[in-house]
């Protein structure tokens, strides 16, 4: 019982930052991303007799005993109560871009681990079933499992079991949509984003007044996309972006993921944007930075940023797939 | 007529951002500050008949119709009105620090003006009316009038007769407090803080939290100082900064006052504390990072700081007195 899955990476448009159930991973509200073409992770999975514990490879590295290693054997637990298996398994996980800077490689990595995990132990879920085993994974997992533009759904109820993906609309409901990624550091960021959350629904001021404004930014960010309205989306995400930092930097203690080259794309970008070259910026809990905008603007924003110094490396997205099947061999 | 007065910057532990009156300049809330020795503004006031408008010369440059002129005029004309004179004045003022780089040059320069204008005028106001006058030039004015560690009630009457500045403490309660200010960069910020701060008022959805966060701080800085617990000073004034910044950057257009050099030097005062270097961060409208500590750290932060590369040149200042009268020449 083997398989091979695929998910992308995905950038919220409207974040994703505190949880109203830590154990479910329930968000405390909706948030919005564009699942990315292009970032993902490829994750194998196999359930066999012959193995005596789980083994988990990432790239080259084999995992044991580490944190990231108990959250594969948590989720794989969850597999097998699903599917009424006892084996252990092995799962070999490759992401091709760096881990643990802000690019959410959880999100793929959790999302692929569900769909070639399910998939190895005999079962086929439906995309809203997957996505709610994604999520307790890493919440921004959810949305890896679809493409396009997507909404994960905060949910009411206490089971978590109306907290999914959906989405807003197809890859190609919008080509033109691009999402350039900046990577300054590879330097994995101090404190986990899980971690991070959690302090800050505890301890920020702020808090509150977060959650009442992401009402509004929800709705003007699914308006946009239905309209490719590309500067209200830009706008808004932008603005998201500041209000989930502000929120990070009145935690207690400060949650400060901005790095000095962060600030100073951040500050390009707005000046680019007076000329007229309209780039948004979007920033996760990491230092690197993405830039919303439109397909003819990638040459023009894309060489300006890599004449940025402290920029080692761009990538440029469009929408992607979410979560897919590679390989199935059963036996 | 003629008066020349000194007074000193002041920098917030507790931050003003935000009017409940545009006019009269009355806070949104209470604030406290430090009185820095040694950063000041030397003015001289000179009401003539002799002059047929007034002048301003501020260091080497005399202003004409721009913006700093109209607001000493507009200072000119309320002394005037006070005074009961109609004489014309030659301003001569000299600040002995970077201006428009968030050192709060208005602060010491409006406190030195209201303090040589009003001798020149032949008036002698006590601190409280002194300190009122000052507000009307520029709200942390009215703290520089005072000495040491001092707070600017924000009042409850809509004529602002009752919001002033009062000592909490003289500069000899606490001679071991410092703040090193690091100079990064000369260039004068694009958004002054009297535009940024109405704006913020009007479109940061987090500027209610902002005013309920406050109190407690006000309280727990007023107790430290009372108390010389350095380590409960410098915690709220290092948090209270970033719940300023907090609602500065959720402000619309966003207000990013910040630059790479900043967080490269909040990022270094983090570390350093956690080495059991204990400095704490503050940052007003400005890229100037202050960090404050007791005098027995100074050497080794001085010099830590002075290593980073951004960093132009470092000013440590103890509290200081509040503003003084040099000369007054009655004719």
């Amino acid at each position: 019982m083997k398989a091979t899955a695929i998910a992308n990476a995905n950038i919220a448009l409207v974040k994703y930052w505190g949880k109203r159930d830590e154990t479910l991973i329930l968000p405390q509200n909706n948030s919005i991303s564009v699942t990315l073409n292009g970032l993902n992770t490829i994750t194998t999975v196999e359930f066999d007799k012959k193995y005596d514990r789980d083994v988990f490879i990432l790239g080259k590295e084999k995992f044991q005993g580490s944190e990231e290693f108990k959250r594969v054997v948590k989720h794989l637990d969850l597999i097998r109560e699903m599917a009424r298996i006892k084996d252990r398994a092995k799962v070999a996980s490759k992401n091709n871009f760096p881990t643990a800077a802000g690019l959410a490689s959880s999100a793929s990595g959790f999302a692929a681990l569900s769909l070639a995990g399910t998939r190895a132990a005999g079962m086929n879920l439906g995309l809203k079933e997957l996505s709610m085993l994604a999520r307790r994974g890493s919440g921004s997992a959810t949305r890896s499992c679809q493409g396009g533009f997507v909404e994960w759904l905060r949910g009411e109820k206490l089971d978590g079991s109306d907290s999914y993906a959906i989405q807003i609309a197809p890859p190609e409901h919008w080509p033109e949509f691009r999402m350039i990624t900046t990577i300054v550091s590879a330097i994995a960021k101090k404190v986990p984003s899980r971690a991070g959350m959690t302090e800050t629904v505890k301890t920020s001021p702020m808090y509150n007044a977060w959650l009442n404004a992401v009402k509004e930014d929800l709705e003007n960010v699914k308006r946009g996309i239905l309209k490719k309205d590309f500067t209200l989306v830009g706008k808004t995400a932008e603005s998201n972006c500041l209000k989930m930092h502000a929120i990070m930097m009145t935690t207690k203690p400060a949650l400060i993921y901005w790095m000095p080259a962060t600030l100073e794309i951040i500050h390009s970008v707005l000046a680019w944007r007076e000329e007229g070259l309209e780039g948004y910026f979007t920033i996760d809990a990491g230092p690197q930075v993405k830039v919303i905008c439109l397909e003819k603007d990638v040459p023009e924003l894309e060489q300006r940023l890599q004449n940025i110094q402290e920029v080692k490396k761009t990538i440029v997205c469009k929408p992607g797939e979410g979560s897919a099947l590679i390989n199935n061999h059963l036996f």
